[in-house]
């Protein structure tokens, strides 16, 4: 293997083989991986390790591990680990469809986070100490520090915390990568925190390495993997005119006076939608714009390709196989219009509210007052997981939620009498958006909202329902904040659950 | 009366009777008020407004105002408009008896806030004007700089933002309030936010003084009455075993080493249960403690001057009339203990996150995966509103929220199987404490949470029915990371709602 991507002789010493690496890896401890939405996590020992679990659980010993990450991976550790019942705990983020089952059947404990919050609360020790840290880098320097990959996620506090740290070394990452990340190296635990010197998304706060204590250092692996994310679907109808109606909403805000001409830093969620209004924005007349999110998408890099976009700070990319290719190929044009830092950064509330971030995420549903559910399908079936969306929905300068208004071929609405879990309450949802048009909730009371949301939103199909189910509930409700019918707020969610569909 | 509190021979000019005042003030405007849980609100403008409209209204007129406060006022501004049906949309706090019975009824539209974000939302725009500012001081100094009273909240935002100004100064505020405070002017607009740079509680960032354009005032009322408050009830049982509890929880995480032995910045809550912790605290081996929060109620007072609270930084006063007759005997003793700042300052986000405070909230109730119902009882009836919970929970170093486990004679359990409305993500509640005992929920799946709360804070009437429920939806429901029942989770409320008892 081409070992010029390991410049410090001393730790050249220490490569090895994935599966020396996993045995490192006790039963019964923790292990802080990197990656964050599919990227830069690793790729070789976690495959190892669930090799070695399922072995073990064949000679009939428990073998199990708490797993913490930056956010999603990739199948060769999410998957993997699932597959081979090797994870008992795991935090903060979830997208694999195989932990997802395990999840949803009760085999495993997960504790979805804020991921704003994660480094912190390692730091604070009540979730335990972590054992070790699993990390995939670009590069090692001469003087021992190390290149971050794909993603930034928790890597730094990983390697920080960690007891023991394997560093997987990826020769596919693109060596342009290097200089392209900001590690934020002031964060402190209260009394000793002080203010984060950012005031634009494009200045830096810090150093381009992790640093890494080498006796920490017990393994090195070296791959050369792709990092394996799913391809977007082009745009539909649906995603065009929800794109179509933010738009409208942008340049209806800029003409008020109430955003600058080049908007606001943008966060964008992930996901089809996402990308979708991202591509809208190309065809937009906002120029100069700036990018402060937690992710870098394949229509951010047309938007930055396009000069419409100015720079994106983000912690990790997503791209689609065709985009991370296109972007590997052509690295060195986007290097000074990318920053990836810590996601304690790329989603700290002092740094989303002073940037004034406009924050456009997806939802699963929402109900007529505008509360959100971005987690939990029928109310107890994980999705994903809350992510940074709240980080950002709540600091956010305008908090735009947005969705298709019909799932499932017309039988869910995504608009229902009552949220069946609620993620984002009503005072962080500004403006929520369907195929169907756009609501704009600022400034109004539960009932002015609710009006709204049933009358621009929702599924005709679903509309006179929820315009009954109001008006009802304005007739009975025990109160007249936010009208209600407890006896039947819930009952679209348990028609769906006993007949497969919310239409009566 | 008494002319020496305006200092300014210009303004003295523009002493006028509370009726001339409150002829400024036009139907269908909107007045920005001051007032902060019950403390520096406006108590003649307000009165003499009330006896327009109901002359207005006698004479067949419409007449209605919209009115913008800090948080709460008195039965002199809320309840005297709202007895005269002259409010059509309130924001963002509310905490008078008749006014909620309006709202209610349907009768008036309420707009429930996050406290930090009144301020900056004013700013942005989407609010409408503001035309009138209704503000009481405790003075005007000879520059014209305005002495602020016994609360800050939203007043230099709505001095600066109205068109035109109405001052009340009532002299019955204690002159040695003069320098207690601290009006941050460094506040902007995005792009233009920067840093906020207070990093201790005691920290000074701002000026004593309120800035006005001495042109846009247009009327000068004198007043002399004391701020309105309801005593505190002494603490009983429940609310001295909820302090036992949270006291044995900070000595537990003081010998883990998890917070300082001074604790962190106290944020406590409104009402006879913060009350009593703080009382707890009294009697802890907790030293040199500080306090940034909203309120100071009547047990910080009593722990300042102990000397185990070194100071407490908040936006207002909200004592107990006793308490507010024995601080003004003694301002000089507390006048270098105290900070009052605006209300987007106490409670911004930034800064709780960067001290780390250690939040203490109350509930309405709570469910058995910790999401918290601050607001709405029966999922509709607004109760208070949601205050500055939400900037200080999501934000803290360690986020608590506490209630006696019963209401209303037991015919209502604070633990629900599911929150008929929330304020507060299961993300956002770390700990969950009633007179049962204390659930640490810090790092815990929803199941492990349930099993805690059910556990540890249900009360015993209750908590074979809640073990029941949460039996049962691990057995049936479509998905197990937060298992629930549609059909039944909000029954408790619907048996409220008919039977007047949640109690099968």
């Amino acid at each position: 293997m081409d070992q010029k991507r390991i410049g410090c002789d001393r730790l050249r010493a220490k490569v090895t083989s994935a599966e020396a690496a996993a045995a490192f890896i006790g039963s019964g401890s923790t292990v802080g991986m990197s990656g964050f939405t599919g990227s830069g996590y690793p790729k070789a020992v976690p495959l190892a390790l669930a090799a070695r679990i399922e072995a073990e659980h064949a000679a009939g010993k428990p073998f199990h591990v708490r797993v913490w990450t930056g956010a999603s991976t990739g199948p060769e550790l999410d998957g993997a680990l699932a597959k081979a019942d090797g994870i008992e705990f795991r935090l903060p983020y979830n997208s694999d469809p195989i932990m997802r089952e395990k999840i949803n059947r009760g085999e495993m404990e997960y504790f979805d986070m804020h991921l704003s919050q994660v480094a912190p609360m390692a730091w604070q020790g009540f979730l335990g100490p972590l054992d070790t840290a699993v990390i995939e880098v670009a590069g090692v320097r001469p003087d021992g520090a190390l290149i971050p990959s794909s993603s930034v996620g928790n890597n730094k506090t990983w390697l920080e915390r960690a007891r023991q740290v394997i560093l997987e070394v990826n020769n596919w990452q693109n060596a342009a990568l290097e200089g392209m990340h900001d590690v934020y190296y002031g964060a402190a635990l209260p009394p000793n925190r002080t203010p984060i010197p950012l005031v634009r998304p494009d200045d830096r706060i810090g150093e381009p390495y992790f640093r890494c204590d080498p006796d920490k250092i017990v393994a090195i692996v070296e791959t050369h993997g792709p990092d394996r994310n799913l391809p977007f679907a082009q745009p539909d109808d649906a995603a065009r005119a929800i794109a179509g109606h933010l738009v409208d909403f942008f340049r209806h805000e800029v003409a008020r006076g109430r955003l600058p001409a080049s908007l606001l830093p943008l966060q964008s969620g992930v996901g089809n939608i996402a990308n979708a209004v991202l591509a809208g924005l190309l065809e937009s007349p906002f120029e100069n714009m700036t990018a402060y999110t937690e992710v870098i998408q394949d229509g951010m890099l047309d938007l930055l390709a396009s000069g419409k976009l100015r720079m994106a700070s983000a912690t990790a990319f997503s791209l689609s196989p065709g985009a991370a290719a296109a972007l590997n190929a052509d690295m060195a044009r986007f290097h000074d219009k990318m920053i990836l830092r810590p996601q304690e950064i790329s989603n700290h509330p002092e740094l989303i509210r002073r940037l004034g971030c406009i924050a456009m995420n997806g939802l699963i549903e929402a109900d007529i007052y505008g509360n959100v559910n971005s987690t939990h399908i029928m109310g107890s079936r994980i999705q994903n997981g809350i992510g940074g969306s709240g980080d950002f929905a709540r600091n956010a300068y305008v908090s735009i939620f947005m969705t298709p208004s019909l799932a499932k071929g017309g039988k869910i609405s995504a608009i229902v009498p009552q949220a069946s879990h609620v993620d984002h309450i009503t005072q962080d949802v500004q403006v929520l958006v369907t195929e169907q048009g756009l609501a704009d909730l600022r400034g109004l009371s539960p009932k002015q909202r609710a009006k709204a949301i049933i009358e621009n939103c929702s599924h005709p199909n679903y509309r006179p329902a929820l315009a009954d189910y109001f008006r009802r509930a304005k007739e009975h409700s025990y109160g007249q904040q936010s009208p209600s019918l407890p006896g039947e707020a819930l009952s679209w969610h348990q028609r769906f659950i006993e007949t497969g569909s919310m239409l009566a």
